[in-house]
């Protein structure tokens, strides 16, 4: 019953309008001229529209089963995951030399989008092989990288990424699993690893996992994580499968969503691994892979709520149910569509600039981290830092309410399963909670991002933020007041949060942590306040030099013009939180909660 | 896993400390002396910890199902109904002629806090019997009432409300079922109703729907309807049941959550009813167990987010993850238990907040309602009114919002249906749509409430308000700085949200429904900020006068300056954001959206 429609006009008017990417000189960028991009975007849509969306419900009604030992994925994954196989879906970004089709990052976020809002769980099996292979480019050694990437650029094989155990989940330094070094340079892992997403499943030959595991006597706590190599099958000298590893799973969980993709519970009882670059460097390999993680996470986000909201939206229009009190807008009927009752509007406004915001916001950060990876741009690779657990945190958060804001929209059919409004608020639910939590995202950026380096990509954020400001002024009144007034407001509470932590913060790191869940959130309207007006003063250019997509612009702009005014000002709640401090959060000892 | 322990403590405080209801001269009030008030807490408390709250789960994970025409309840849920029919809590507040306990509807309130939180899905089948109940004995005729609401009291037999159709929802006026009369005064019912929550299942020997229906040649819309009693076995004079009426269940839908409660699309195939009241009079019916219906589900929001924080807490001191940042608290452990962390406190805080001062709120409300009925005071009729939206939107809103962070602090645990914090959303998710959806609360709230009477019952809110405050100045330089200049604060907030509307809403009547979700979640922190300041002043009377209890005084004076601090400035956000109009909601076409 819902439906879904890939919203590449939306798409290609950030990276042509907004970044402009055919004016960068990132590598890779020029070739993306507007033919070659339009038929990638075209031939990603269908397949989303017409694959990956059918399948969504399907995979969430039936889910995964696990019988014999063997885990089973839901109905026609096979068949639509070797289509994203065939056609080259898996590799959009890999390295041309293990068989990748070696396009921006940025492309793949574009193409990203529509794959998670078609089919979150079904995209997760070849995300994570995208994970999977990132840590062995980054890290691998030439024979690994000879001998797996390539398999797993075309996800003939996948990947896992094995972190959580049951007594050790962000603090990675309580691991237990252990890694005894053999004569022949492998490892033998044993130990139990938990949440494991993809952790088996009948669509690929092989299963790739990388595992954390501790190495005896090294360092304690994190220092002594090192990253292994360990395969479901042994792959022998000429490619060719070998004998089964000894890892095994132990059952699949019964989750609130994402049926359609396996979390395992995953036994290793003396498995063969291969270490990933050097003893107890694990950490090392994994951070490296942070950044694009958690913004496919920040994705998901964004992704669930686009799909929620063009099903809100087709449901607004056609559900006709009272009057419009200034006058019917449809008096031949037995009652006006709900779009013309203003909440409903609210609603949709909220979750339309939402939308649209986060898109410009995530491919902004997908462009940043081409500029990190493609021209060693290191300001870019420390901006990104910072700006990932806002991705991350912010838009799966926000990106949740959306979901749940577009359920409302349906009334009591929002809560029937077979309408799908459920199944996106439960699906969109995990991203707040994988690779890392957002009370970690949180802490990860006022407790490190924050003050790495003495605030120096803080101060790059202020700087782009208030030259873009600068710039921009007196263009027009019009874009002066609806847009750059509120967002210097805007930005000056984000600097007064980041005032009030380094006055308070140092004398009690706890004054800042109190704030860390609210300056991530003040942080995120910051970022898409700064996008609406980008994408505004885009669209103020399109019409007044005539553009024949005039309705799209207008639109663009009243939507900008609705986040600046209804929803930037939570940048002012936030700050108020924040200048609170610890004392109301920490007063109360646990035994008299 | 999960767990639950009822509140007693905290109710108990809220009744006698801030409500005083021993020195109330409402009738039935002064009969509950200490003795007697706990023995029936305590009571409750054992039947929601030992019977109850055992079968959540196992509700969930069962579900009703639904073979041969017949609705079967999940296991154990027969003889927990038993449990709760023997020993009278089915009809707590009931008339005594009738079989009642004839207590104030403020114990039933009290008691029903637990019982949602223990079991909601359970709790709901004697919950819409209760509904049924109240229409019957406001509007049922003599012979009705004796024929029906005995076994309704005691539950032998359950009711239900028939409004929804799938075309007609909130606009009651567009419904298609028929009640045509025959010549022995009976009405024959013909069409199909949805979303009949406990329409059928085998927890009693019949069932007693009420059904709104239009008799042909009526006025039209909602003026034109009716309300038919039509029980599942027709009664005999004599009491015994009699033939099978011909209303029969089409199937039960497949919800997010409240599995244990059947929601059943039912056909009525020429069935007998019976009108209550008069011809076209139904509405009216409706009406008057609005407040109490909508109340009830408000209850619900807070019942699921009590039963989330319980959990959350208990996991928030039992799982070890991380350091205190300011030094370890518990140094011979691997790691500090996560209530350490400022995020998970802000987390708990929230919910501890949110749980304290919704339960004062309902609370308060239903002493209004007491008073209402008990004392035919016509002011606490009109104020009740004004407050329903706000109790029902508002709580089921953030009630919500809290299951949702509780899930969080589990981690990756908290997706895990095992763990039962995913049941708690899914099932308070409910909460926010029916009884009306929260948006219909909002307009009932704004397009209604608000101005019935001229304002006045709004304006009798506002004098409680300045009243309260002025009464307790200058007691206490802590108290006036801590919870009354905040308070003071937040109802100016209010007043100029009012302002605004009678300036704007009347030019623009889409002005103020543009507001009108913001302004129901305004006057809902209003009135958390006006409950947090009568049980800070209670708590402080208790230890300035040597209470026995001090630690719970000051944990709830703590608790009271957080909510003062950090949830009372969203009524600043709130307020701005109604201040912007209707313009950037209603500024967009459809057909550009």
């Amino acid at each position: 019953m819902p439906s879904y429609s890939a919203p590449i006009d939306d798409i290609k008017f950030v990276l042509q309008d907004v970044l402009e990417i055919h004016d960068s000189p990132i590598p890779g960028y020029s070739e993306l001229d507007e033919e070659y991009l339009n038929a990638i975007l075209e031939e990603a849509s269908k397949i989303s529209n017409e694959v990956l969306a059918p399948l969504n419900s399907i995979g969430d009604e039936h889910g995964c089963t696990f019988e014999n030992g063997i885990v089973y994925t839901p109905p026609g994954f096979k068949d639509a995951f070797n289509q994203l196989r065939d056609g080259g879906w898996t590799g959009i970004d890999c390295d041309v030399n293990f068989g990748g089709q070696g396009l921006p990052y940025l492309v793949s976020i574009a193409v990203g989008e529509m794959f998670a809002s078609a089919n979150m769980a079904l995209g997760m099996y070849h995300g994570l092989t995208h994970g999977a292979y990132s840590a062995i480019y980054s890290h691998g050694s030439d024979e690994q990288k000879k001998k797996y990437l390539p398999n797993l650029v075309n996800c003939k094989w996948t990947g896992t990424m094995n972190l959580t155990e049951p007594h050790c989940g962000t603090d990675l330094g309580l691991m237990r699993t252990k890694a005894i070094r053999r004569s022949d340079g492998t490892f033998q892992i044993s130990g139990q690893k938990i949440f494991i997403s993809a952790g088996d499943h009948d669509l690929a030959e092989n299963i790739i996992h990388l595992v954390l595991a501790k190495i005896p006597n090294g360092p304690a706590g994190v220092k002594g994580i090192s990253l292994f190599i360990v395969p479901k099958f042994l792959v022998n000298d000429d490619g060719s499968l070998g004998a089964r590893n000894q890892v095994s799973v132990g059952k699949i969980e019964k989750k609130m969503g994402i049926h359609g993709n396996a979390t395992c519970v995953m036994n290793y009882d003396g498995a063969t691994g291969y270490l990933v670059g050097e003893e107890h460097k694990g950490m090392r390999a994994m951070f490296t892979m942070m950044n694009e993680a958690r913004l496919g996470v920040g994705l998901q986000g964004l992704s669930q709520a686009e799909l929620a909201y063009q099903n809100a939206l087709a449901y607004a229009k056609d559900r006709l149910q009272g009057r419009d009190v200034t006058g019917s807008k449809n008096p031949n009927g037995l009652a006006d569509p709900i779009i013309v009752h203003p909440d409903i509007r609210r609603n949709l406004m909220d979750q339309k600039c939402f939308s649209e915001g986060s898109r410009a916001f995530i491919l902004w950060g997908a462009n940043i981290i081409d500029k990190a990876t493609r021209t060693s741009d290191i300001n870019a690779d420390g901006l990104i830092g910072l700006l990932t657990p806002v991705i991350k945190g912010f838009l799966t958060d926000k990106g949740f309410d959306m979901t749940i804001q577009a359920q409302q929209i349906y009334g009591g059919h929002g809560y029937i399963e077979e309408w799908g409004m459920s199944q996106f608020a439960r699906d969109a639910r995990i991203a707040m909670i994988y690779e890392g939590a957002n009370g970690i995202q949180a802490l990860d950026l006022v407790g490190r991002k924050l003050p790495q380096d003495q605030g120096k990509n803080m101060i790059a954020f202020f700087t782009i933020l208030k030259t873009y400001i600068k710039e921009n002024q007196k263009k027009s009144e019009e874009f002066d007041n609806i847009f750059l007034e509120p967002m210097k407001s805007a930005t000056a509470d984000l600097e007064g949060a980041v005032l009030y932590f380094m006055d308070k913060g140092i004398k009690n790191p706890n004054d800042a942590l109190s704030g860390s869940y609210d300056f991530m959130h003040l942080f995120g309207y910051v970022c898409l306040g700064f996008m609406w007006c980008k994408m505004a003063e885009a669209s103020f250019e399109a019409t007044t030099s005539g553009s024949h997509n005039n309705d799209f612009h207008q639109s663009k702009i009243s939507t900008g013009q609705y986040f600046m005014e209804r929803q930037l000002p939570f940048t002012k709640l936030h700050l108020a939180r924040i200048r609170t401090g610890s004392n109301v959060v920490m007063k109360l000892k646990p035994e008299n909660f």
